[in-house]
């Protein structure tokens, strides 16, 4: 059985949803979970669950916690219990798969990379997040946040991660990579992606060129290669429009009796569009390029969420995408000589 | 009575939309339109409406006309009786208060930028696009496409320009401005936003420091600056979401006969929904920093946003935005010795 363990003081809302997302998983997944935090915290919350001590969940004590205060430096160097550090110990130490956190990105990415290391060729781990199309095919767009500015090799160890990620994990054949720019024509862009399109076009992957910003929904590409600012902004940018669009909807629905009526009977259809829309249905996202598993969640992150970044932590274990990372990685610079 | 020049042969599918606008224009508006193209073609799409000729609509004729596939650099120094360049010419010569096209971006900026000249202090123009927002106020973001590598003291002369966009035209009182980046606190960010920091916090507006990609649509902020390649991204993304939202708000309604029927009950709803986030009512995006007028719409846009594009030209040429933005810039630069 494999083992995740969860960061159960991490989220905005902790550690209820991190509990209850566990109990989900432990239930729905045959997994076994690791909660991590303050052993009288966490066990309050567990014992509200009427039916917990029959499912495979355990707590690791944890006498700290890292807030969304701490900078990811101070969350390495001081708090060496902290719920964060203590759950990529475990997976350092291979008492479990990987590990789950809703707490501060920074923070998890600077505690995972030092703690349980990078894989042997990555320079940089990057974060890879998965977006909805419309075509129905979830498009991986990394990095989303972990490397604010990159050099034109780092994105070529993110076309070759999330590459695999894509095909490994989300079943795509021959993934489509593509190039975040401001226009198809390889001379558009800025100087880094003008810079990054030899090395790109040169790698053993199915790689399209540049793609511009209403790609990442087109299903036309699967996986889309960016800086991590470009990559925040492109994700938050999409949650924001996303929260303005519920509200209008809401708000023009609202406006008279037919809507209402109008509304009550396409209530489903709108069930359905949020739930497409949902991030938590996909689980968080993977930080690629660590050993072990390191699974990112959004700290507003619900229990249905924390579920799937559980789910997702295991089917990385059992994909064995990091072997896979590495021995393309020894592939890809064994042809460069001195690369 | 202000005349506003139409390059007509712009758009994806000119001259239909452009003289459909034009005529909207002419007829609502009280503004003379100067319909810039192939005379043979622009006279016969005019001709297929009845009232034409009683509207102060007249054809200025040009033998060229710049396509996507000509570079800007190109359509600058080949196409000299291009519809576009004729079209700034008009602005230049003072025949016309404001020019709009719907063409290749790039070209319209260059050519504007030369045949019209800058503003007095004005390094480089920006394109100033405007995002509808949850509170229903409508934001800037400036640069949206024109500069790609930006400077901080480039971003800075942005900030200035959006916040007279937003005082002078969308009548916000002390708009504040922030700078988009990936985390409210001032140390987050990229090389670029961290160096642009202090001068932003230098400047005579009300400066509210970095916003993150959901402020774009939350109205928290009334002015985005951000460098071009960025707010592109920005643009698009939000473009492309919203295309996948419309889809699968469709798909999902029309999935079964009870949904559909609530459908049509509360289409109105979507009607409003479409208007509110359709980029066609918000009318083009002017190009801030070059003398007299430029107003730079999609592609793809139909008669009703040529014929808002040429309201805000018009509005753009009432308000004296050009005098606001001198006048600013001498301010400022007086204030600081040497800059």
């Amino acid at each position: 059985m494999l083992t995740i363990a969860v960061d159960a003081m991490g989220g905005d809302h902790a550690p209820k949803p991190e509990v209850d997302g566990a109990i989900r998983a432990a239930k729905a997944l045959g997994v076994r979970v690791i909660l991590v935090g303050r052993e009288d915290v966490v066990r309050r919350e567990l014992e509200s669950h009427a039916d917990y001590d029959s499912l495979p969940i355990e707590i690791q004590h944890a006498s700290e916690q890292i807030t969304m205060h701490d900078s990811a430096a101070k969350a390495v160097r001081a708090k060496r219990d902290s719920s964060l550090r203590v759950a990529s110990r475990l997976v350092r130490d291979n008492c479990a798969q990987g590990f789950v956190s809703a707490g501060n990105t920074g923070a998890v990415m600077a505690t995972a990379k030092m703690v349980q290391g990078v894989v042997p060729g990555v320079d940089r781990p990057a974060v890879a997040g998965v977006f909805p199309t419309v075509t129905g095919s979830p498009m991986v767009m990394i990095d989303v946040g972990a490397n604010v500015d990159c050099s034109p090799s780092m994105l070529a160890q993110f076309a070759i991660m999330g590459e695999i990620y894509s095909r490994m994990i989300l079943h795509r054949e021959s993934p489509r990579v593509g190039l975040l720019s401001i226009g198809e024509e390889e001379h558009k862009g800025n100087e880094m992606t003008r810079a990054s399109m030899p090395l790109l076009k040169s790698l053993p992957i199915n790689f399209i060129g540049n793609v511009e910003g209403r790609d990442i929904y087109s299903g036309k590409v699967d996986v889309v290669v960016c800086d991590g600012f470009i990559g925040n902004v492109a994700l938050k940018v999409s949650e924001g429009l996303v929260d303005m669009i519920k509200n209008m909807l809401q708000e023009s629905l609202e406006a008279t009796i037919t809507r209402k009526l109008g509304y009550v009977l396409s209530k489903a259809a709108f069930t359905d569009f949020k739930r497409r829309v949902d991030y938590s249905e996909y689980g968080g996202a993977p930080l690629l390029g660590v050993k072990g598993v390191c699974i990112i969640c959004h700290g507003r992150s619900n229990a249905n969420a924390i579920k799937n970044a559980i789910r997702v932590a295991a089917e990385f274990s059992s994909g064995k995408i990091n072997q896979r990372i590495e021995s393309e990685f020894r592939r890809w610079n064994g042809g460069k000589a001195g690369d």
